[in-house]
This record gives C-alpha cells, sequence and structure tokens, in this order.
C-alpha cells in the first residue's frame, strides 16, 4: 500500500547517540512552523545504539561502524526515506562512503553548522570549536569551516577531556553531570578569542540547555538545531517526488 | 543484510502528535539503565503526522486513521519492529482493529497507566482522568481501570475545554500556554476528590513540566513515561528473537 506522496520523508540515522537521535526528532517538530499534526515533517527514526563507537573506532581502538551505518541507510530507504539526516558529528568522517553508496540524499551536518553560524550573524568570525576527540584530532570541521571563511579555533588538546566529560555524562544519562565541563570548556574558548563557538557533538547540546546558553555573551551554533533547520528547510522548499 | 538480533526492536507508531513521538523516543532512552549507547533499546520509530485526527474521526467528524495506522504498522514490521508502542491514548479506541492485523505484539497504554498507577501507590484509589474529547466521551479508560480496582473520576463535561487547549497548544507549538489550562483541570479533579491524576493524552506530559509535578500533592501518571516503561520492561526481559 502505498504512502501518500504529499510531501518528502526524512530518514533520521539515529542512535549515535540515542538521546540525541531522540532529541533531534523532537527539536524537528518544535522548530517547525505547524498549526496542527498534519503540517508537520513525516519522519522515519532508526534510533539504534548498536552502531560500533565512532571515536573508538576512528582512533584505531574499535570495530568499524560503516558497515552497521550502511545498513540503517538502506532501511531508511526501504522505509520510504527521501533523504537522510545524521545526528551525530563524528558519524560524518564516515560520509564521503556512506553518500557513494545511498541512492537518496544525505544532508551534511557539518554544512548545516556553517550555515547556522551565518543565520546567528557570525559569518567569517573566528569560532571556537568543541566535539569529540575524533572529531577534534581529525579536522573534521576545520576545512569546511575555513573554505566558507570562518577562521578555526579548536578546543586545546589539554581541554578535550572536558568535552569528553560532557558527553560520557549525556551518553550515561547523567546530564545534570555534563553542563560543568561543557561550559568550562566554552569559557576556555572565550578565553581564547573564539566569538562563537560550536557544539559540534549531538551530546553536547545536551549538556547546555537552551535555556542558559545566552549568558555565554557569544553565539552558540548547536549541531542537533543547525542540522533540524536544513532539514525543515529542504523537507518544506522541496518538490513532493512524483506518485511512484 | 540481517541486523544482529542481539535484543528485540521496539517499533513506534508515533506522530499522533509528532512531539508526542519524539517525546516518547526521548524518554525511553532517558528511563533505560545504560553505561554506553549500545545499552539502549534498537528503536524504528514512525513519526508520521499524516494520520487523520483521531478524536474528530470518533466524534463523527473526520477521516477514519485506521488504515493510515495500519499503514504505518506494516511499515515498522518490514523495519523489523518485534514488537510496536503507540504513544496516543486516543488511538487505541482502535486498539483492537489494529492487534488483529499485526503480526508482531502491541503495547497498550491504558495497561501500562494502571501499571504505573500500582508502582505510584495509587492501587485501588480514586484515579481523576484527563485526556481527548474523543477519550472521555467514549470511556476509553473507565472499563480498564475499574476492572483493575480503580474509582474513575472523570474530567466533568464543562472542564473538558481545558483539557483540549492544553493538548492544542502542545500541538501548535506553544507549550508554554499549555500549563494554565492542564493546571487547572487537575487541580479541579483534586478539588472533586482525585488521589491520583492520569495525564491520559500523550499532549499533556507536554504541558506539565516533570519538575512542577510534585507542587499538586498527588500522584501524576504521565501516559507517555507509563508506556516507556512498559516498554523497557519488555524489551529487557523479553527473550531475543531467534535468528532468522
Amino acid at each position: 500500500m502505498a504512502e501518500p506522496r504529499d510531501r518528502p520523508v526524512l530518514g533520521v540515522l539515529g542512535g549515535m547517540g540515542p538521546l540525541a537521535g531522540a532529541t533531534f526528532a523532537g527539536r524537528l517538530v518544535a522548530l517547525t512552523p505547524a498549526a496542527r499534526d498534519q503540517d508537520h515533517i513525516p519522519v522515519i527514526l532508526r534510533n539504534d545504539p548498536r552502531v560500533p563507537d565512532r571515536s573508538s573506532a576512528r582512533l584505531g581502538q574499535g570495530e568499524d561502524p560503516l558497515e552497521a551505518m550502511l545498513r540503517g541507510i538502506r532501511l531508511l530507504e526501504r522505509a520510504g526515506a527521501d533523504l537522510i539526516a545524521i545526528p551525530c558529528n563524528t558519524a560524518h568522517l564516515w560520509f564521503d562512503q556512506l553518500a557513494a553508496q545511498a541512492k537518496v540524499p544525505l544532508l551534511h551536518i557539518i554544512e548545516s553548522v556553517c550555515d547556522d553560524l551565518e543565520r546567528l550573524g557570525a559569518g567569517g568570525c573566528r569560532v571556537g570549536l568543541m566535539g569529540t576527540a575524533a572529531t577534534l584530532q581529525l579536522g573534521l570541521y576545520r576545512g569546511p569551516l575555513q573554505r566558507r571563511g570562518f577562521d578555526v579555533l579548536e578546543t586545546a588538546p589539554e581541554d578535550v577531556r572536558l568535552c569528553t566529560q560532557a558527553i560520557d555524562a549525556v551518553k550515561t544519562n547523567h546530564p545534570e553531570r555534563a553542563l560543568a565541563p561543557a561550559a568550562a570548556c566554552i569559557e576556555r574558548l572565550i578565553e581564547r578569542g573564539a566569538q562563537a563557538v560550536v557544539l559540534g557533538c549531538t551530546e553536547l547540546p545536551l549538556a547546555v540547555p537552551h535555556a542558559g546558553r545566552r549568558a555565554f555573551g557569544v553565539p552558540l551554533t548547536d549541531s542537533i538545531d543547525a542540522l533540524a533547520r536544513a532539514a525543515i528547510a529542504r523537507c518544506t522548499m522541496a518538490a513532493a517526488p512524483a506518485e511512484a
């Protein structure tokens, strides 16, 4: 039985981590202008936490997650996804391999964050960057930010543990322990000259509640919200696919 | 390519409303004891808001949602769901028809709420009931609560508008407008003798933030959390299905 094809269906490859995947689905709803249920974007979320750890794999200590992510993409395609978002920054270290095998377009979280920095008036600024050890060590954001004219200031090697502590606290369901290390890391970046800060791991927005963000005095770009805004823009603007 | 079958996959028929579906996925994660991503329950959430409005249909004013819900169940089954949760109380007016056609077990939100009332020490109490106009008018909760020994106190007809206002505020992305009518309805039920109150529509937990619930002085049973607890119990206890 065919689904009504009045608008694109967004596939979400979540579970990396699971709270980030679920929160992405919630922020997608909260950021969509809607007067009733039926105005929202149809979503299929695969929130499967069994994908091997991305940071461990990339830093040479663990199983490669590529096959598990490809299985997820195939499942979303079979379930009718017309485009796919992946609310995990570190997973984007495999973006080119995923995009090469996907039959539908994949949104790129790093490009969404760059768009969001521009939306926030931070175009061309010195941008402080937080993320997992793998995202930072492998420079996932560095090239794309520089190509779009940003000056990049990465979390200093001695402060990476602050990111890791915040991320681990969220992943172990203790978000109340996540704010202090995340805030300390943001403040260190600002002391070093950051004019905006990227929460470049999808656990980090969960560590720093929206209500307290203004107090830092510089724009914080939330990689969950940035990807949700990009998905809403694409699903709202895209022509509905033809009837199959 | 087969998925690893180390534990059951939970299908979630969401989108009714979309914020409730996404919040259910998040509460499922938050309520699961876990030390790392891989400890969480694998979930496929179909958060599709195109299902026709359940209340309108049941009160004789709108398109029947049964076919759209059955399409969702088939999609979740094809995507590998071993059991299915439906985070929408009103949708359970069609539960028997859905269960008759589903190939996998469906969790029943009303039974989950009864279990949760017992967990909260409210067994045998006089229970105040909130929900959509259809849930209340058609007595969705009345029989099950009475069969399990509860004394049922439904929202008075003149107060149903308070439930509706709170639900509509959540559905239109204005949760900040939802608390006042929801709180007024809870207080009216307590004045009339309720010893516990069921938030018997999955928008209502979004209207009454967790942090403020103790102030009411009686247990509030949250139908999102109750269903999440039931799903966690089933997915944790269930034997993993045999390798296909």
